[in-house]
């Protein structure tokens, strides 16, 4: 599974050049952004050319309210780009923002920091247009709006290469950094539900780790914590900290143990965002390499009901890390449980538990596009695949529905590639 | 009900002056905005000094996300001065935004265009301070945040003349003004909802008149419209113009009939939101003064529902208009019906019809706190009006409760001062 060759295209022409030579040679092309899609979506499984995005990394374009960007271009960098241009900042981005590009995030990710405000990235009005190279003999280069974004967001890159992307921006802010704790694990879930419902305060975050989690794998957090301890990290625009307190005053079951406007710690803790979303696990992995984790879907209005019963069954085998995400207009949850793996069995066992109570579960255990984040095969992805990849040469393994039109999310643990890939 | 003398301080100095002065000689102060408040809240009942705040209208200081400014300034004033500052804008404003002041939005108003997104001006969050001067022999300057804005926002200027505020901004765009139509009303109704719904489109205004509201009282609308026309009026973010028009294709029952970024239209209808909010009534009133209004809550969940028996069950004596309002986190509807009105009978009977059903309502033919907004009597204005106006000369006759401890909201109609004022 290592690439035959790297390249690094600096323009749209180049792209275009080196997709033509590929096809001409039967080569497989695997495109990578930074390379952090943790469900391993950018290993060139065939070999082939790895086409690195690093070179096209310019802001092109930034007026009120949106930017034009290249997809190589770090989340981190588009933010400070942004923000010194007119005081703004993408909407949403990974936690994995210091070190993942725009291009890996819109074609491999599906929201995070900012989520609980403005959903997911597969949401009307979360991305605007993406420019878009096809793999074949004459490559073409196509616009997509509306309906035509979801032919290649989240597609890992196996029916395209984006590279230009228009999003909206939001304005950005000194967003406060902080962190709460709780005794009881309900009331921090509740808390942060609350607060996600509060329409005059602005969050970009809300996240929720149940006890140990925080004494036992964040490093930074644990001299200000016990054992049970539940954490709440937050960020809060400045302008919402009056209200936010005024809204915590009200529940004296949460304790602030830190802000970053006025932080008496002697180590800064660094980025709450970097507590959460992806970033939990990969914390808990460095204290525990048993763990892994499940992604899980709290749907609104069982949410909370849902928490509660799979932690009275599965803690502290299965820790809630939740983060507040908005879907349909609705406060939800997403659930990154840690879990300490001990079978493949228990595993399925778990993942059982949760669809039986109505907990949908995305198996981050998985790395193509059915098994990992979507449960079943997108006909609209797979149709433009046809088209723009007709020799299926792009990021090749990664669609099981190219390989095996027939695959059902039911038979996910069966798919003899992926067992052998393990 | 008239002044005997009118004063327009230019200065807190001389607010304090005049305070101490009307103090001293028992003279009743009634503060006045614009006097756009359409509960009469600015009428001096009882005679007196009228205070006008329009000398007090500097904006004093802008930066990310927040603004403090003086009572007095106009709210289209306020608008164009964050706007040129930084390209920021109030979150929400009355659609009087051409005439009516900040503080009299802020101590006689509830939300209205913005509130779609931002809640309502109670919400936590958007009040951050306000700095309020008290009727006594030496009059205090207080600044309140948290739980004390409740005891003078909303509060008629009965407790304290507010002479700064500080709030919050949102990022100003250049919002697309939108008119649709449907056969249907209920559609029109979804419709408006699930764009309200949709995370990522950012939008500051989404409401719905039944028909044939747009034939019979929109001047500007009616020739584009027949009179079984219901119509949906939006103000959407500019970015968010692809995510919507791919939300609209997905609506074929929805007809867009103008954009105000491509119109064809011979004469420009003017902004949206004058034809929302409280402007409906204003516009019905021109065509057929026998018209008057209820203000109902439609409440999440139940809103759709309740809407649907409302109007079933009244229509065409009572037109829907709907103001799609965010409370706790949930879209749901404010509704401010057009009732042709016969008989106090009959309004106190379609009153009751909605009460019976669960939809509150805010009865706007009273001008007094308890009758007009709240229902009950507000405890923590009264004790503070009692700290702070120790002789009851602010605005006398607008705060049931300070003439009538006992008043309970079932008397509302039996209120005898009421009645005569009417
Ligand atoms: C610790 C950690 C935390 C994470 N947190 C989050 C999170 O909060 N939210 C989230 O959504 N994801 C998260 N992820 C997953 C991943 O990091 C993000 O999706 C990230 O934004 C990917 O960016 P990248 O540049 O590393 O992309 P890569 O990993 O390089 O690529 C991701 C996928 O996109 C394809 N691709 C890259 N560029 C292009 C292009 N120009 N055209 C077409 N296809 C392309 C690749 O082939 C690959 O399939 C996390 C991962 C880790 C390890
Ligand atoms: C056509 C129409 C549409 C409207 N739409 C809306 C709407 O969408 N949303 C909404 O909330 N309201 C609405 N209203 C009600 C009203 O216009 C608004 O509340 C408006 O913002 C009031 O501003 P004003 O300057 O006219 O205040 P005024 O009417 O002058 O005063 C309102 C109240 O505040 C008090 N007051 C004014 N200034 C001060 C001060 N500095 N300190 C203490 N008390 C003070 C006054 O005594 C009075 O009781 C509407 C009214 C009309 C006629």
């Amino acid at each position: 599974m290592i690439a035959d060759f790297v390249v690094s295209p600096k323009t749209e022409a180049e792209v275009i050049e080196i997709l033509k030579v590929c096809y001409e040679h039967n080569v497989p092309v695997t495109t990578r952004g930074a390379g952090t899609g943790n469900y391993g979506q950018a290993m060139p499984l065939a070999g082939g050319c790895v086409m690195h995005m690093d070179k096209m990394a310019a802001v092109k374009q930034i007026a009120p309210g949106r930017v034009v960007v290249e997809p190589g271009c770090l989340l981190k960098d588009l933010d400070a780009a942004t923000k010194a241009d007119s005081g703004q900042e993408i909407r949403m981005f990974s936690s994995t923002w210091a070190t993942a590009t725009i291009g890996g995030f819109i074609a491999g990710g599906s929201g995070g920091v900012g989520s609980c405000t403005w959903g997911s990235l597969r949401d009307l009005g979360n991305i605007i247009r993406l420019r878009v190279v096809t793999m074949e003999a004459e490559p073409r280069v196509l616009e997509f709006r509306g309906e035509e974004l979801a032919r290649v967001s989240h597609a890992y890159g196996t029916n395209g290469i984006i590279t230009e992307i228009e999003i909206p921006l939001a304005p950005a802010y000194d967003w406060v950094d902080l962190f709460l704790t709780t005794e009881d694990f309900m009331d921090a879930a509740r808390f942060a539900e609350e607060l996600g419902n509060e329409d005059g305060i602005l969050i970009k975050l809300a996240t929720v780790f149940e006890a140990p989690i925080a004494k036992d794998y964040f490093q930074r957090v644990a001299p200000h914590v016990d054992s049970g301890d539940n954490l709440i990290g937050l960020m809060v625009a400045p302008q919402s900290m009056e209200g936010f307190l005024t809204f915590l005053d009200r529940r004296p079951e949460a304790k602030l143990i830190y802000r970053s406007d006025a932080s008496d710690w002697d180590r800064t803790p660094g980025l709450v965002f970097e507590y959460g979303w992806n970033h939990t696990t990969l914390r808990a992995l460095k204290f525990d390499p048993s763990i892994t984790y499940l992604q899980v879907r709290y749907g609104f209005p069982q949410h909370l009901e849902l928490i509660e019963k799979m932690r009275t069954s599965l803690s502290p085998e299965v820790l809630q890390h939740l983060e507040v995400l908005r879907e349909n207009g609705k406060v939800m949850f997403a659930g990154l449980s840690l879990v300490k793996f001990t079978t493949e069995e228990r595993l399925d066992e778990i993942v059982k538990m949760h669809e039986d109570a109505g907990a949908m579960i995305f198996n981050p255990h998985r790395y193509t596009l059915e098994e990992g984040g979507r449960q079943s095969v997108d006909d609209q992805q797979l149709a433009f695949k046809r088209e723009a990849d007709p020799k299926g040469l792009l990021n090749p393994g990664k669609m099981i529905a190219w390989d095996d039109p027939d695959w059902k999310y039911a038979e996910m643990y069966a798919y003899p590639k992926m067992q052998a890939a393990e």
